[in-house]
């Protein structure tokens, strides 16, 4: 697959089926997260794969609960604004992803692999995400959808350590947990805010110098 | 470029000639940075490039200053221990790195293009360096090196954004600055601690039930 393909099209991807992900593409995929470049080449990475449905088991009902908070807490409001206007363009994109977000919450134990990464004296995550990405990339290669969720480590980290076994005084912290499996739907270019709308060039506000309105790649 | 090409062989490449990076290639970064996923779809980012000559003559002596409290903070214990061993592998890996940190901020002022990237109401990083990466990544299939450094939102925040021209009230923080150039040496894949050393599966510790001792793409 071309570079910008994977690009342009791995996007989250909450609705996937049960069927495992075979051996060998769990090994390419993790093979290329090790590759990704991190803080001084530390490499201060662990990578947990998930698929025993004991596991799983005990995370689904913490996962639940995490966005249960998540969805109560920091974006309630959005939510409550966006149903009040439920034609307007925002509010449709915003509660697509609440509905695909709490899709994958209750379906949770039937995601066939999860990464759970973690890291240490990675204060930013730019030690750990590139990783992460190109993990999710090598999956869109090979046909695995992915979508990356942060809720366990910020509402139930030290339920979920213990859980795993991570030793406690070791400095290691929870980035992320990235589900995987093959997806019901199609794989597209996500709609974005166009890049010149997000960018300056050499001061805060000041005009980026290139034009952006459409994708520049579309698979056409 | 074939994805894993992309992957494999994007890796910190901080010695670049000053020849400007051509406009359209800088769109094509942007355009696919901005297609990551983010938490929420929030899109919550802001992407600054740089290419006057007055900005980073006032950022350079800035990461010159964080890059000598780098190394004598976080990095002087094992940069003594490596020069201490200077034939031990892990050492000469080291000394490496920091050489090559060491010609970046004293070129600083001749990289020909920095982009950096701001955030907000993204504890984790999980939301911005998706896009970080894809931008090193479409960088990469445009013959174009990178190297990301985190060292300025750390030791010099304040002072960054200042020059930059950031309100300081809205909440944005600056997630990274990613140094962009047409390389002096080659590509290469990065040789790691295989993903076998550092995965588990389903527990602490566990055997991950992969062994990779090569990398899997090798561009052979």
């Amino acid at each position: 697959m071309d570079v910008y393909e994977a690009l342009y099209t791995t996007r989250a991807m909450r609705r996937v089926r049960p069927d495992p992900v075979p051996r060998d593409v769990q090994a390419r995929i993790l093979d290329a997260a090790i590759r990704a470049p991190s803080g001084g080449n530390s490499q201060s990475w662990r990578f947990m794969l998930i698929d025993d449905p004991a596991v799983k088991g005990q995370l689904g009902p913490l996962y639940r609960e995490c966005m249960a908070e998540l969805w109560a807490g920091p974006y309630r409001e959005r939510i409550d604004r966006a149903k009040a206007a439920p034609h307007d363009p925002a509010s449709v994109a915003l509660l697509r992803v609440v509905a695909s977000a709490d899709y994958l919450a209750a379906h949770f134990e039937d995601v066939p692999l999860f990464l759970i990464a973690f890291s240490r004296g990675d204060p930013t995550g730019g030690s750990i995400f590139p990783a992460i990405w190109s993990a999710q990339l090598a999956a869109r290669a090979e046909g695995v959808g992915s979508a990356l969720t942060t809720v366990l480590g910020i509402f139930r980290a030290a339920q979920t350590l213990a859980i795993l076994g991570v030793p406690p005084d070791r400095g290691w912290e929870m980035a992320c947990c990235v589900s995987f499996g093959y997806p019901m739907g199609r794989w597209g270019v996500a709609v974005r805010k166009p890049a010149h709308e997000v960018a300056y060039r050499n001061a805060w506000g000041a005009d980026v110098g290139l034009s952006i309105p459409e994708p520049l790649w579309t698979g056409e």
